[in-house]
């Protein structure tokens, strides 16, 4: 039969069925892709990979020729917690247990290039990770781990060149030589532009540490991947699968670029190069978009005529969605992460690292940390799914959707390519709109309940389970911090360390020579993080963004809908009595830059008719408040994704109060527990919105809370 | 390229990467299926299969045009608690939350046909479902409960008859005549001689009554489903997956020609047979399974020549399996469940049971029913696999396994056919062997570490988390049925029952007419479950199973391994003391007739070289004692899986002491929550093996405890 024969035929079938025609169920995904109901061979007339076999080019089915059959993904679980000693605590247990990999994550000041005394990161120390100030840190950390026997992965990109020297430096201490070092470092500054702002200089001057450390690595460090490239956290903030795809390879052809600008060959460093996705829920599209993914990277490639075939083979690491977590009934996010951990095994993965359930709301606890382990275990023993490689091939679905992400991703590829890459793309700020208007675009869908979430928006519970958290205090890690960096600075040479800083700063304003050796050389004399990217701040410059809301994507998305009308028309009513819209600044505190939620609660608000201040990152509480006074806001809504809210907000509360801003609402959103709303209501917040909370629920309340203090001071019915 | 072309060009990159020929690394599948590492469209070659449609014959892409996109499959999770009152209650909260299917599971007494008050049933009233004695309960069940609005299943093959008159009385009495009740009742006797046991009368007889209610139901009730075909317990027993797709389909051909020799015509009855599947961890396995059950289902639909299309159709029930249930590391189980269920959905179930977590120890909690219903939600509304029909259709594995499922289980029900029909095979043995064969295979592979199951036989905790698990107080269930039996004997007409009675045993030993009429008389005059199924029992007499236990496949698996060759020269120099092989009778009390644990347990420790007795089933303390007694045997090891052990133990180790057999040493084995462990070991048991036992360890405990007896005797030095 031919297409349109098989078609028809269906069609009939399909209408008697739905008394209706099959098109009205049509999915239309958020790249913009139609998903039909039947696929046949049919659908594969046009798609050229279907006779490539893994381990050969262009590697769509995958980087190896017998892939998980023979060995299968690594299990990659990181544990960073607040302090180098906890956390080699936990190695030291990982590295009894015969676990041969370590991945680190860092406090956000670290991120940032800040000491933990620095002013500004007062609620920032070991949040999210460990702080490093010195070598003397990575000491402590790897104090008993064989840095010769363990792969280390470092998930840092704005401070680099200080922790990747602290790194090299605490190997030699422990006398292994950097060559015999190996692991990896993400050191992808692009994707902090476009989505998590952890960078510190501008995109230009960023491009060149990228290059310096490629360089470095691919002549001092051959067991070591210079450079992780990612598109995790651009699903994290929003972005459809087609733009995580396709900004991540952009990004990856880049670096490409700017390393051969540095004069290296490419097959010196094309195999270090490695990249991390994000699996997300959207099942069968996750495991297309890694073999599309591979099919690209080749094409990419290609372009820079490497000898080694396997220049062209996209290796990749991929963690389990953090966004799809859930706070409400948490042990649904074991089922969500499994199925997530499903798809990246089928879209052939390298490595995986599984969410536990209660990342929604904390770290991992032990419980939730083995759980989320044995996912993994299962998946490799009990399934039989790591026996055939690429199992999905052939699927009529599957492999129609592997050609139209390639073919979707590529072509906005092409466009980066028409801005003249992805740096210029990036400074146009062009991609981060992309990104923010599909993240706001899904957050209208859900809150419309068009996108259904089990337990949050549909299924929801009356009440909620609270599961054990884990806790850190904060203050105290700081203290300990402090007086280590004390500790250190009396003890170090200060000559030794000022000519260290001043060769540094004078590599890094010549443009030539290689950062990283002087850096190292400045981490040996025991040159702080914060005075090495202070001394690289003086000829780079320091990176500020404009903050952009974009428009009319929610408005549209609630277009005629009343639930829509009538808050805005309530709201219009009293602008229009009092003369003009309520204002409102959405702050972000402290060193966290995870800005999606600020993005779309701004956009959202402005639709709605709210005056929006979007405001700067990286604030500290006095400054929001002079901010907002000086502006003249009715409310402040603080998005909060980093935990901590329980030291910036009193902060913030207090800085109004001492200035005559106690008539100013104060109200927080994002990742806070259930546990500390009442703390928060207690320290003068006026309202707290967690997870999941729909946006046009939390704009009402926001609404309530300005005319109940119109209506105080008499100036409302 | 051509198939050899390819494949050569393929395993030369493979033998590179492993050294080896990837011949090496061929998974032989418990099916006896090889599966390769690598599937092309070279694979697709001889298969037929892969033009056509779903919703049209042969139906392998599925029963419907349109699926899930049109309609998601229906969660169907059963709550049967353990008094119809209970029950009742769960059933008017389900009817609240807008639910509009219930499912019934029932105790082991009244599958039985025991009523409540007889002596045999002390241990199983009220175990693993209610209670069913006469129309009284079942109007207390569904009282306020419109069974003109509501699906219902019944989940009963053997006392079928007397249940589903009550069933149809209920509804009469409460103003709903039979033509609108709706449902399905599983009616399926052959799988239990296969596996389960919970048969009343023998195999011919049986069919009988199959037939009738097959006859009744087309006459009568338009909406219900007459039987469910069921592999489910198939493969719970330890079957391969071919075994479960040959020998379901291979019954159900049974019973369409039983039903046409009544004279029914094909297609009055097709439509309302329905299937019920296992789907286990076997991913790829599970879905092509079901895939092949269509595809086949129809072959054998078309020897009766229906005139409807639809006729041909298989249309399934699936659960996930509840063997794949761990004690150890309960929480595993979500993800384990949730693999399954994706199977299920990728196969195209039509309805789908997900198993609480807690299942392996005990009847759900109201927190794990409720992850298994989210785990179905979450699949439906959050991974997009409901979009696409069929969307594994066209994968080169997939198609292939389909192909060869379908050809090897075809093969199989070839040889049924040989043998004159199931019918005749299940009275040849031969499929129950089979089965236990697989199941004793598979139990040493676990015991081997060979197959891999995570906190069992690898990756083990020290500690174990004790899960809150459901109770229930199975004397006071016991109490409160006889006391109902009691009343509606007092308030009903003995005359009437009595006639109704007598016409029944007319219409079973006639061998004419219709068995349901009769007993849906009886149902109305309250004759009980137990009268009911005496009166038939008279006439059909009662099955008695020959106990077989299935040798050498244990000791093969462990051929020349020292593990296996050290206790069994060690057993071997006891007996020679001995003078005789220690004996020990396998066990099964009470009402329970799952026997895999006790066959596989009789078969391994035969090999090991005790002397084993494999006991009938459905036995009382105090026959078992007395057959101990008899037997002289050293060791009576109780395989318990429905909770009966804390009422039957203690009174099995009372009868051995009162008759002189207190040096029988009595072991228990099986779905024993560890909170009971204790209880247990102080009424007399002198060990208790929990699930995941391996049972070279227990083989050796039970060695030892009769070494320690002996030695005690100052028999053994």
């Amino acid at each position: 039969m031919t297409d349109s024969v098989v078609y028809d035929y269906w069609r009939k079938l399909a209408e008697r069925e739905l008394k209706a025609s099959p098109d009205t169920l049509v999915w239309q995904t958020p790249e913009g892709i139609d998903i039909k109901l039947l696929y046949t061979h049919h659908d594969l007339g046009g798609v050229e990979h279907l006779d490539t076999l893994p381990g050969a080019k262009p590697f769509l089915r995958g980087p190896h020729a017998t892939m998980y059959a023979h060995r299968p993904w690594t299990i990659h679980q990181p544990a960073g917690l607040s302090t180098a000693e906890e956390s080699n605590a936990l190695y030291r247990k990982a590295l009894a247990a015969g676990q041969k990999d370590l991945s680190l994550a860092f406090d956000l000041a670290t991120h940032r290039g800040y000491d933990s005394d620095h002013p500004r990161v007062e609620g920032d120390v070991g949040k999210a990770g460990v702080a490093i100030d010195s070598v003397e840190d990575m000491k402590i950390l790897f104090d008993g781990i064989p840095l010769d026997e363990m792969s280390v992965s470092m998930a840092i990109s704005g401070a680099v060149i200080p922790v990747l020297a602290n790194f090299i430096v605490a190997g030699e201490e422990q006398g292994v030589s950097r060559d015999r070092l190996s692991g990896t470092i993400q050191n992808d500054i692009l994707k902090e532009f476009l989505v998590r702002n952890a960078y510190i200089y501008p995109p230009e001057p960023s491009m060149r540490i990228i290059a310096d450390i490629i360089e470095y690595t691919a002549r001092e460090m051959p067991e070591f991947n210079s450079i992780s490239i990612s598109g995790y956290h651009m699903q994290e903030a929003g972005s459809t699968l087609v733009q995580e795809l396709a900004f991540t390879l952009a990004d990856g052809r880049e670096y490409v670029r700017a390393a051969l600008a540095k004069g290296l060959n490419v097959d010196d460093f094309a195999g270090r190069l490695s990249f991390f996705f994000a699996i997300g829920m959207n099942f069968f599209m996750e495991a297309a978009k890694l073999r599309a993914a591979r099919l690209l990277w080749s094409r990419v490639m290609e372009e820079f005529k490497p000898s080694k075939p396997s220049s062209l083979m996209l290796r990749t690491h991929c963690q389990t969605s953090g966004v799809s977590l859930q706070e409400q009934d948490p042990y649904n996010n074991i089922v969500r992460t499994a199925y997530e951990a499903l798809a990246a095994v089928l879209g052939g993965t390298q490595s995986l690292h599984t969410n536990s359930f209660d990342e929604a709301i904390a770290l991992p606890t032990e419980f939730s940390a083995r759980i989320a382990r044995n996912t993994q275990l299962i998946l490799q023993h009990e399934t039989g799914v790591t026996k055939v490689v690429d199992p999905l091939a052939g699927s009529y679905y599957v492999e129609s959707l592997t050609n139209e992400l390639a073919e979707r991703a590529w072509a906005l590829m092409e466009e980066i390519e028409a801005m003249g890459g992805m740096t210029k793309a990036v400074a146009s700020g062009l991609p981060k709109r992309m990104i923010e208007e599909a993240a706001t675009r899904r957050q209208a869908a859900v809150d419309k309940g068009e996108e259904i979430i089990v337990g949050v928006n549909k299924y929801r519970r009356d009440t909620d389970d609270r599961v054990e958290i884990f806790h850190t205090d904060n203050a105290a890690v700081r203290q300990s911090q402090i007086a280590r960096i004390e500790k250190t600075k009396r003890q170090r040479n200060p000559k030794r360390v000022g000519a260290a800083l001043a060769e540094l700063g004078a590599v890094v304003a010549s443009g030539k020579g290689n950062i990283l050796y002087a850096a190292v050389e400045a981490a040996r004399a025991r040159a702080t993080v914060g005075e090495i990217s202070d001394t690289m701040r003086e000829a780079f410059g320091r990176y500020t963004a404009v903050p952009e809301v974009v428009r009319k994507i929610y408005a549209n998305a609630y277009h005629n809908e009343p639930e829509f009308e009538t808050l805005a028309s309530r709201l219009n009513d009293f602008s229009t009595f009092l003369g003009t819209k309520p204002k409102i600044i959405v702050a972000k505190l402290g060193q966290d830059g995870h800005d999606r939620g600020a993005k779309f609660i701004a956009s959202a608000f402005g639709d709605i008719g709210f005056e929006v201040v979007a405001g700067p990152l990286f604030q500290t509480p006095d400054e929001v408040a002079e901010l907002a006074l000086a502006l003249k806001v009715h409310v402040i809504g603080v998005s909060s994704l980093a935990a901590g809210h329980k030291t910036l907000l009193p902060q913030l509360v207090g800085a109004l109060k001492r200035n005559g801003g106690e008539n100013i609402i104060v109200v927080c959103g994002g990742v806070v527990p259930r546990q500390d709303y009442q703390f928060l209501l207690d320290h003068g917040v006026a309202a707290v919105f967690g997870p999941g909370t729909n946006v046009l629920e939390a704009a009402r309340t926001v609404l309530d809370l300005i005319e109940a203090e119109a209506r105080m001071r008499n100036q409302w019915r």
